[in-house]
């Protein structure tokens, strides 16, 4: 009976590490998980970027296949077709800040969203200063590089323009 | 030799089925996967609520902590008082409906988005028609009860208000 213990003691050991290396192999394959609050901080660093090198730091945080949908003008569907329209970021007579309110992430940890307010302040051609304020939302992907970019974003002003 | 065979194949077999029952386990507790083509019917089901019971039923799939961030206003948080603001699905003389162009979903299936654009047809005190072209976002969530739930919404117009 002595050696079919120890068999059965193998047996068990055996089948501990199996489920335990499986174990491994499935965390393996989930991507590593950021709070819905890490993605609020990854906005301030995309906020950060773009004050500082303008609409390169700004669309660098975009991935290739983002959707702008912006307001007063239909959907585009690029990176390369959004950056166009982000030339405005690198005219020091405009400035754009935001900070999120709310976010929230899928349970596996790569997809999540970001929405929160915005201020633009601009300078016409004649020097008179526009203030606007309105709202927007940040739909975050993690990429294969395990980075995470702008999926979608889009905003609307909190009053109507006169 | 052959006693020993036995509790080996025993052994096995225990693991085997407790790695099963493992796996099931596993199962029970991830949400079921929808595609992101899925979450489009969920929209277009959501529409068709709206379009036959009006305000009710835009509202009944929305979240209780739902996040509304109305073209031209503040931000509104809470499903009752968004729900406020939804009166005008209920007169006669509008008329919204919206399409969805594109969908992600998380791979945990539990959040995802869909956008698209809208069309509102509304008709003023005065019986003048008015026509207004948009697009939206909609922030998509897995309640506990299993059903999807609008958790955030965002649209704005591709002109600008004269």
């Amino acid at each position: 009976m002595k050696g079919l213990t120890v068999v059965a003691i193998v047996a068990v050991a055996l089948c501990v590490a199996a489920m335990t290396m499986w174990k491994s192999g499935l965390a393996a394959v989930t991507p590593e998980k950021v709070s819905a609050e890490a993605l609020k901080q990854i906005e301030g660093e995309f906020m950060k970027a773009a004050q500082e090198r303008g609409a390169a730091g700004y669309m660098s945080y975009y991935a290739e296949d983002a959707v702008e949908l912006p307001d007063g003008a239909p959907a585009i569907i690029g990176k390369a077709s959004i950056a166009k329209g982000m030339g405005f970021l690198d005219d020091k007579n405009n400035r754009l800040t935001w900070s999120a309110v709310g976010a929230d992430i899928a349970s596996s940890g790569d997809l999540g969203y970001t929405w929160g307010n915005y201020e633009f302040l601009s300078k016409d051609k004649d020097g008179n200063q526009h203030f606007e304020r309105g709202k927007y939302t940040t739909v975050w992907k993690k990429q294969g590089d395990g980075s995470w970019k702008v999926a979608l974003d889009m905003g609307n002003k909190n009053g109507m323009m006169k």
